[in-house]
């Protein structure tokens, strides 16, 4: 039987999650968002970020993304990414095709520096060029990074300085939270950003993004864009029943804490064994650096994905831990890792 | 204790659903809706409509509606559609966000008719205005009514005379299948259509909608276009899962039989007691023009939708049912109804 | 030979405007009409209508219109146009490219009622159907009517009360500002408008439209929508070598007097040999109602448009007039009309 | 005096452009680009490059590269084109704003490579990314330099290779064509690429561009295009005078030499005062590199662009000719020029 770290959307719902939607499933509820459930995740979730924040929730990641950005931008401006983004990479040009370029510069550990925020601002002068209004940046990133708050402080400042939105998707936003070396609250991102997002699908939840909107350009009229863009849910509270119930106990910090544990047994396996990170990532994706032989050993047990080739013999992969990832699946994956390391 | 009758989408999913998502919650699958459940769902949707058809899945209806018309039109084309018609009316513009025009036409009973097709087709001759490429209409339509076969096939015989695609928004076609005067079966979609949705999210499904595409201009690349539109779900299998159950024993009908049932239950009960009808709906949604006083009476136990004021002392309302509203829930209304009208 | 009243850029530009244009021709400017002449037109136009005005210069109407709209307008709003508006009918949907609906309204008389404007307010009510947020129109309307001041104060008030901004369409404003009925000046377009056109390509130009803008949310970055829409002309000077001609001396007010003078002679004519008028218009563009067979025999000696058959055996046509038509091509034709239904 | 090095639109036209619209100003033609002169250019063009061409002309060169682009591309589809290229660089985002990612490549001496075109193609792998289709290139490019014969055939190959559509943009192609060093034709661009511009506002022109389309997929249904996205002229005619004029008597070919005749001096000047050259150009536009002292005297002169600072005390400028600069413009600036080397 082949385990799969490929990703952390590979089952289906936390129990909790399950029970509370058998739970509510007979009760009829007005459509669009607009009933209690709802209602009582969004009080929730503004007690636990600021009470000025406007809070909407819909299915997926790059649907949050695509009506956050287009909610924010005039035509002609554009959005700053490192060129890992996934808005950049991963979305099928979803923001190019709402009308906005993506301004991509070069990451440092998949995040974008304050400099280059900075030359992106001086390389765009006048009208002949898109003008950069928004700064997109991941936490944890694309790599399993995270920003310090002292750097989100920094590309806040950045931001205010240059007039600039800043916007932290936060798809895996559980993970981060609840990461060893984690120093950013979700007070501080409604404190730092003009939106963020918090993830559910990957964290706990069925499916379904919150999105916290600290700022009044963005608040405007927000859930007509979430109307127009195909992303208002005619059941709304199975989003608002979901988020509840992340937020209600920490639950959300719970699926966090699990995904992270897993993935350092799976890092330390990983070093215990004398492999290489390609990444120190302290986050639930750990993207060791392996040879092809161990590689293709490994292949026959476990599901995970081939990153990037380092050279012409190792190859680093992506292992995805979540909330739904069993202890005994990480220690066993290192036992096995062992024996085959050992085997050699 | 007051009941809803003001959508078909108040409460959440069939109880087979919940059991098969419940069933398959810790399995793991590959995400995206290349997991086995959805081809499963696929094959047995081609089965039933065409074996030459594609079958994609998403998670709402104006989504499925916004990416079908745009992947299929060049950006000078428009859709033809009744005034009355959802892409028209109800999804703030998603059409003309995504670049395209909809030629709106008036309807008859909610119908787009084949004369007023070929009169929009007449009207655009030029590149001075867009391009009519693609008819779209509803079954049933935005006020219940249903296309027969014989003008479904008028219809598809009008739009290949004039090189125009056809596509049928089934948002609630469990009840169009399920209507005691529909001739219209799923292989005739498959026929006569370009593309056709089948609804899930108002057919006892817990959300989503399945996309039926038999013109290969609609075809090529279309996975690109979901993603694109942030409508490509990460854990796609919850689309295959439900629509799989829908379809292996015949739930789809069941859930639009029902919804029928009840439906005439209330349709019975506003002639019985004497009050016309604004559109004679032989499927879930019923129009009822009742005095305002009456409705006064009536809001007190129901919810329902004001439709649109027929004279100042008459008013057009809209009662809909579906697979969850219990018989006797109908059946109470009826008595409710007969009372109140026998006070007066 | 034939003689052609097809319509008003039959022919180049008048020969100030050539001249103007060969006298500067060697002369060495900056780029993107930040030169001196369009810096002289821009004070000019100011001058004439308002000194808080914001003046651009582009090539065409078409382009005017959709920077214009595509500015003031996020994502989900719409503007309200008369159902004969040039936006609806004739520019292939650019509107609609750029992503926002037209509702269209019927016209009286080709003029958007303040009636029609309340109407389309009223019917969009929330965050499932597009926003009404800007009012179209077009002095002198597509079919040569005229807005009274009454009328056009009636409107703006009409849009202050609901938040709409007002644009106005003077693409033949020439021919509007000096018909013998009307009372509307340059600077009441200033004053009721958010945005208005000054046409050039029909009124004298060789091509070429001013902009005028008073609402702060129009003006903000205009630069940068022109010349992303690629309206940015590299010799922007063209525009205001010919604009600051047209205005320096009431260019503009002769050319428009003489599309006038010999579109009344044609209107003159055909009222007199008994036809009537589809519409009563006083600007350079007729429409009488001819039968078919007086239409062939005129199609011999004169292009003309043909624009709705009325009847089996009548049709409106239309006659356009310019600043280049001489008079005596307007009496002869008088005298040939007068002929033609002599003979009959 | 101050005389301008700065671009090549600095004047308007030359001389016999200026009398051909003379000439022509009074005759009556239609419009929107269907009349005689147009038809006339259009022939003459395809004799000069393809039988198969389909010739439109606009007026400018961003509309030029949206509407092709946009044309070509379903939505999810990009461009790829050098990080230098002028769509990615100098048009605000038009693309972008059409809806498509630039997928932006490192350039060699700003000329897009195969390998990089392959390295674009193989980055996007499914439809989580966009998906290239098209690319795009410059001849000369942004910095003057050119595409061999057989740069060009290897770009093709790749292109047919990997399903890719080839467009060039010729804004400067009169300099390119006659240029010392080139060696691709009219006719290898007809050849060789999907579509292409031929520029007539840099080129002698007034104002204009050529677009020659080659490919079926472009060329159906292109005047919905122009007209849609603003860019068609009303008095189209004054594309077909200009174009004709250019190429009836090889004017194109004139305007391109004097360009780089004087460009040549220029270059020489520079490089006999023993400055060097950011990039070897054969074209009209010369990227000497120059201590910032000579460049503050020379400004008291001259206008040019300042390019970017290559170290601390020296800065790389733009020295840009055209068909209007003459010789002895050029001449005495390198007498200039060597008089102040020689002051220092």
């Amino acid at each position: 039987m082949i385990y799969s770290f490929k990703n952390d959307y590979s089952e289906g719902a936390h129990p909790n999650i399950m029970k509370a939607l058998a739970d509510t499933n007979t009760l009829q509820t007005v459509g669009y968002g607009e009933d209690e459930y709802c209602e009582k995740a969004r009080e929730l979730i503004r007690k636990k970020t600021s009470e000025k924040a406007d809070v909407h929730f819909v299915v997926g990641g790059t649907q949050a993304n695509l009506i956050v950005i287009t909610t924010a931008l005039r035509p002609y401006q554009a959005v700053i990414s490192a060129d890992s983004g996934h808005i950049n990479t991963h979305e099928t040009g979803a923001i190019e095709a709402g009308g906005h370029k993506v301004v991509a510069m070069p990451g440092e550990n998949g995040k974008l520096t304050v400099q280059n925020i900075e030359k992106a601002v001086a390389e765009h002068t006048d009208e002949h060029m898109v003008q950069p209004k928004m700064v997109y940046i991941s936490q944890p990133t694309e790599i399993g990074t995270l920003y310090s708050k002292e750097e989100l402080i920094k590309i806040h400042e950045c931001c205010k300085k240059h007039g600039l939105m800043l916007y932290i998707d936060g798809a895996r936003l559980a993970s981060a939270l609840t990461s060893d070396i984690n120093d950013v609250s979700l007070c501080d991102l409604a404190e730092y950003a003009d939106a963020f997002t918090i993830g559910g699908t990957k964290c706990g939840a069925m499916f379904g993004e919150a999105i916290v909107i600290m700022s009044d350009r963005i608040k405007e009229d927000f859930r007509y864009m979430i109307k127009q863009r195909g992303a208002m849910l005619a059941k709304g509270r199975l989003l608002g029943i979901q988020f509840y119930e992340l937020f209600k106990d920490d639950l959300y910090y719970e699926a966090g804490m699990q995904s992270n544990k897993t993935a350092m047994i799976i890092k330390s396996a990983f070093l215990n064994c004398g492999f290489k990170l390609l990444t120190d990532s302290h986050t639930n994706q750990q993207f060791p650096i392996i040879d092809n032989k161990t590689m293709k050993v490994l292949e026959k047990d476990y599901l995970f994905e081939t990153w990037c080739a380092t050279d012409d013999e190792h190859t680093a992969v992506r292992f995805v831990t979540s909330w739904a990832t069993p202890t005994n699946a990480a220690e066993n994956f290192a036992d096995r890792l062992k024996e085959i390391t050992k085997g050699e």
